[in-house]
């Protein structure tokens, strides 16, 4: 599916460089006037869409260096964790695979931060990350598996982890009261459990008793912003690197409390059918064991 | 905010038709052989965000035309419910109101089918029409209200309510067992509660013992996809026809169960904080009246 991004950007470098002096030559030696501003319409655009298409064969991304980002863009007025994560992924593409990553909006994120305007539904971090997979994945069965496999990672991990290499200027001028050191964050971590920026919030608040308007509910999502966008990065890199085709991606298996579940309230069921591919138990705590079954 | 297209881009193409006149009579005049395909670079383009600028003055949507598309967009290969509203809006914002919205690939939503690939968060026909306002509307704070709005809106609202002109030839092959004729529709609905497909979806299934995977669930879900693009149109509109500036936008309040929660959990609690703005009564039932709260 992909193509050599460098040979055909030499092609279409070189075709606009001889495009573009041959009409500038013709216009100054004809004397027209005519002045109008052209653009090659030969390089990828946004509509030619998905965009595996146009990365270069062996392209990967850096998830070490979307990290700090990530984190920054995050305090940003009107910025948030979906920002944070949408728009570290999309100027690292940007800057390093060029079109037609680099013809987007980077601001597009700013909507989803607080699992979408503040409503507490998916982690605007988690959304960011689901919305770059979608810009590049061209198989949809991989594209669906590495969407379910970050929804799964995220409900399973420690978050924060990421150390920033210097705290940005908003969180320095209103500084958490917990110790977010590198030595320190271990215990500051918590799993979240659910997707939904409602219950990893509020869940990770109340475990440290914070508010969850205050400046370390900012330095904990901040932090797991970086966190996410790096997970996406591999997550790309490692579809990228599948030698499929087309290319593969594997995701983790739903955990087998949640398997259980299914097993009498599959989709097929008539009575108490489930449409899910989440976990149960953070909803559902009095219908999983060790809890009695109403 | 609002420029006039038609204006604009009559000089736009006026620009352009002289240029690409110009500079084929010089290029046929001089003899030179170069071929470059050109666009012009003076129109609106995808990094020009977000798109009310583009708008001509007094434009607005046809939320009734966008009703059909969305309804058999669901039905397409590798289609679904965020694939149905995000394509039937886009589509109709590319023919309507040009670039940069033709400039966007209308197949962007498909990924988002079944609470994302199938997980069961956020109702993908929500999802694409979040996308949607998140394109069009510049100022933050309305387009907050608009997506909190959405989803407050979905909540609460009856589905399905919509009744296609001409039954999709995939449904038409593996029809509902239900009568989803215009008359007894009204039979069908439920309030879905959350704004999450796991609940919405389940619920109405259960509703109707019907499997969550049966031609029934796509009848419903198809038709409920239809209604949401016309409803997210309709809010588009609202926002477009505000004579404030910046425009603006007003949600319907958080309902009066869940604000009573938010009396004795706000953010600024740091025992029981709760990050949210959506419906306490459909994940907690038990700690809302009638019941007790544990």
């Amino acid at each position: 599916m992909s193509k050599n991004l460098s040979r055909r950007e030499i092609i279409t470098r070189a075709v606009y460089a001889v495009g573009g002096a041959a009409t500038f030559a013709s216009v100054q030696a004809c004397g027209s006037s005519a002045a109008t501003t052209t653009t090659p319409s030969t390089g990828p655009t946004p509509k030619d869409f998905p965009y595996e298409q146009h990365l270069p064969a062996g392209y990967q991304l850096d998830p070490a260096a979307v990290k700090e980002p990530a984190y920054h863009a995050y305090y940003e007025a009107d910025g948030g964790c979906c920002h944070g994560s949408y728009s570290a992924l999309m100027k690292h593409l940007a800057a390093t695979a060029g079109a037609p990553f680099d013809q987007l909006p980077a601001d597009f994120g700013r909507f989803g931060a607080g699992g979408i305007a503040g409503y507490g539904s998916i982690c605007g971090s988690i959304l960011g990350g689901v919305l770059v997979i979608n810009q590049i994945v061209s198989n949809p069965a991989a594209r669906g598996a590495m969407m379910t496999d970050l929804l799964r990672w995220y409900e399973g991990a420690s978050f924060p982890s990421y150390t920033p290499a210097t705290v940005d200027a908003a969180e320095a001028q209103k500084p958490p009261t917990l110790d977010f050191s590198a030595g320190n964050l271990v215990n500051l971590q918590t799993t979240p459990g659910s997707h939904l920026c409602h219950a990893s919030v509020s869940g990770w608040c109340a475990a440290r008793g914070v508010a969850a308007n205050s400046p370390d509910k900012l330095a904990r999502c901040s932090r797991l912003t970086a966190d996410v966008a790096a997970k996406v990065a591999e997550m790309i890199n490692t579809y990228l690197a599948s030698t499929a085709t087309p290319k593969t991606y594997t995701a983790a298996a739903l955990d087998s409390t949640s398997a259980t579940c299914l097993g009498c309230h599959p989709k097929t069921s008539t009575t108490r059918p489930v449409a899910s591919g989440m976990s149960c138990a953070p909803c559902h705590a009095d219908k999983v064991p060790p809890n009695v079954h109403p």
